[in-house]
């Protein structure tokens, strides 16, 4: 058996052989924002790609009264300002358009909705289509309820073909609320039919890290209690709240960062090898993870968790003010902008392997990241005087620098005797790479739900977080405060110090 | 414990308190072009750095008849060519050249060796320096018995300090010839005094492969017959003979690579962890490796070992003769150019574990590198279709690039579902690296013999080639021709492809 072959040919034929079901993508929120820069220029690359239904119709909502022909010329100017690919020729742009009808919809209305069931109909009619639809909301978390439980009155959920959900986040704002959202979505959508947005899961390393643990042999070796000391997943940002603040203070880095976005990246790092690639195996192993995940206590909190909130400080030369100071947040906010936590999964394969999260808003620099490093374990003939040598580290970089490397350790050549590490590096510099969106829609369209969340692991990541939420607002824990341009407060690093390690 | 130290500190004392003894280096055939090329910058580079004595002699020896200032300028013109320290100012030259005496000898008169021995002792008298001296033979092998039977008989070898010996390759042309020069140098010297040069092994990356394999815990969780399929060293030339066509084609790749460089090689790359990292320790395990070296016998030679001669081809787009139509080079030779062979280390660590090597001339790329290829042994989701993964490997580059790759795979977010391999990748771009003879030198003087050959390794070496040396002389084994330019005989490749490998 030859042990090397190209996968190439067989995955040119499996996209070929993928015929996507003609359908009607039905998308509230069409006039809004993320529809501009994100949805629109994904499906337009999409279906430059040849990843599209043959037949298609895409109805946008919204409260406008806008005719056909603006909201073409609305996608128009969406592509050309958003798109990444700008040699598109005029006559891919016009056949795109030509598939987009606007519906103009008070969405608490159940009215209304019978205009667009008529709408859609006609148009499936029309394109001789059956009746496949997705349908999208890119709307306020408030409207979820009403707009799934008109679809399901107004009679556009009772489709002879399928039906398919795509949310955004935020999916509730604690335990009771989500779940409480979600009996709601099941009046009208099955588990099945529902695809819970996570973009974390749409970026290109987050899809990738299960061919990285699961397609090398040799991380498979690595990856158990026995070679890995700890595991460090870190998502930080350099800006502020921007113009969010009248959320963000409400929400948050818990639930805006740490319930999905976090442990999202802890089920995908720490999931056992399922049986096979497919969503239902994935999603069980994944469920795995949060269910053997150690919950905490009242009193164990504040043993695990750290709370920050950023202070004026420098960001890249630059002055920039204190949380409380943002415009539009509460003077005396005790809000959270950054949480670090150490987390335990309780199975036999990662026990004793501590799991470090961090997460925060106006840190040093940017950068999404999983570190995993190995432990030394091993008779050591470069210890001595009670010096070590580096730790072995695997870094897998999510963005905006999308790579891996591996810290190894060497000799150095200039100076004797010098052991120090070097990175091994491999850096994605492909152009054109999907965006989350791109990737995600298409996964929707052909009904792969691997990356996306379900309704179990939403459930248990807020099972998780709500005792957290539930302290922060008793105030069981010291808010600590760090400059604008730091890492984190001090606190943060002591978590780890306590183990013996180090952020890396 | 702080789990990242940074060593340097403690290399920068170390190398402050390593005080090198003061010695006489008493060097035969400094008139030739190895001192020239190599000797002289060594030393000198040595001297630039401080990794040398405070006071020290040294004793240049030739036939001609030179004067100490023709000797000077010989070797001012000799850095002024060769150093890679073009930097260096005039009172550097000046003091180190204020350090050489020309003695005009002939080897083979015991006499002249009185008057050398006069020189050193008023030299020494005059540094007030011990009798520490270091012989360095850089002759024909010829020469070495007689020179060092008169280091004997002359008294030059009764020091009151002690007394080292460096000698070139070869040493010896088959088993025998090894063996009774080893006792000939015995009678003068002791095996501890005795430093025989490979300079595969003053290679940076060879005395990496120490820390590369020691220093990094996760490689001592790989390394072992369960995660290793297969190794695979390579050492390609792509010159010809050059003007070595008389001491060549009586030679061949067998003992003019094999049997000391590839040996070595092999042995660096397969030693167990010693009990520390002094030079008794390391070869120790080092002449393990070659006693569990399984031995080829006449019958299955043929089976494990490829022998090939180059035919007139193209390299880099020129054409090259074949060896036969080179100057110098007898019309009817067999000799081989080429050298393959498939080793089998019988411990339990490497049990199962095929060790391949191969080195010739005229081949397509000047490279000396080891390949470890791992073992796909865990449930692969990718394998469908009956298609496999690519093979994790890790790929140590020793010439005439520096550097380590590690081959994992990854997803490419070009194409749906496409696995393929990534390289990580480290090149040591590092200025100013000593080249082999400076690393080999500094440890001669400061008694240092881990990379040096021992004369266990040595004879063990040519024990094991010994049988493959008759082979070829009694062409028990086919000739095979490759093309000049390409990466050698088929057969070569078969060898491999038998046990469901390829060359890398």
């Amino acid at each position: 058996m030859p042990s090397s072959i190209r996968l190439e040919e067989r995955n040119h034929n499996e996209l070929n052989k993928m015929k996507l079901d003609s359908m009607t993508f039905v998308l509230f929120g069409a006039t809004g924002d993320l529809a501009k820069r994100k949805i629109f220029p994904a499906l337009y690359n999409l279906f430059l790609d040849g990843k599209f239904p043959h037949s298609f119709s895409i109805i946008g909502l919204g409260r406008r009264s806008w005719s056909d022909n603006t909201f073409q010329a609305h996608i128009e100017e969406s592509l050309k300002t958003f798109s990444r690919r700008l040699e598109s020729n005029t006559a891919s742009i016009e056949k795109f358009l030509r598939a987009f009808r606007y519906v103009a919809l008070d969405v608490t209305n159940g009215e209304t909705y019978e205009k667009l069931l008529d709408m859609i109909q006609q148009r499936e009619r029309e394109l001789s289509i059956p009746e496949n639809r997705l349908f999208y909301l890119s709307v306020s978390p408030e409207f979820v309820d009403v707009i799934t439980s008109n679809i399901n009155q107004s009679g556009l959920g009772s489709t002879t073909g399928w039906k398919r959900l795509i949310i955004e986040k935020p999916f509730g704002h604690d335990l009771l609320s989500a779940q409480e959202l979600n009996q709601k979505l099941l009046q009208t959508f099955k588990e099945e039919e529902i695809y819970r947005i996570d973009h974390y899961l749409g970026k290109t390393m987050v899809q990738n890290l299960e061919a990285i643990i699961f397609a090398n042999p040799i991380l498979q070796v690595l990856r158990n209690n026995q070679c890995i000391s700890n595991i460090q997943i870190t998502a930080s940002e350099t800006v502020g709240v921007e113009e969010r603040a009248s959320y963000y203070d409400q929400s948050g880095a818990l639930r805006d960062m740490v319930q999905n976005h976090m442990l999202q990246l802890l089920m995908m790092t720490a999931m056992h090898l399922p049986k096979s690639r497919n969503a239902k195996h994935i999603r069980e192993q994944k469920i795995k993870v949060m269910e053997n995940l150690r919950p905490l206590g009242k009193k164990t909190i504040d043993l695990h968790v750290v709370r920050g909130q950023y202070e004026s400080g420098e960001i890249h030369g630059e002055s920039v003010v204190g949380y409380k100071e943002e415009p539009g947040i509460t003077p005396c906010t005790v809000n959270d902008t950054f949480v670090a936590a150490r987390l335990w999964i309780d199975d036999y394969f990662w026990n004793g392997v501590p799991f470090y999260i961090r997460t925060g808003k106006r840190m040093k620099e940017k950068s999404t990241r999983i570190v995993i490093e190995f432990k030394n374990s091993f008779n050591d003939l470069y210890a001595v005087e009670n010096r070590e040598i580096n730790p072995n580290i695997l870094v897998i970089e999510i963005g905006p620098n999308e790579g891996i490397s591996l810290q190894l350790n060497s000799k150095n050549a200039l100076n004797y005797n010098k052991i120090e590490p070097i990175l091994t590096q491999f850096s994605s510099d492909q152009k054109d790479v999907p965006e989350a969106y791109e990737l995600l829609l298409f996964d929707a369209l052909r009904g792969d739900a691997t990356f996306f969340a379900s309704w179990k692991e939403v459930e248990l990541s807020w099972r998780w977080v709500q005792p957290i939420l539930e302290a922060f607002k008793n105030n069981d824990l010291p808010l600590h405060s760090y400059s604008a341009g730091s890492m984190g407060p001090d606190a943060s690093d002591q978590l780890l110090k306590e183990d013996g390690f180090i952020w890396w």
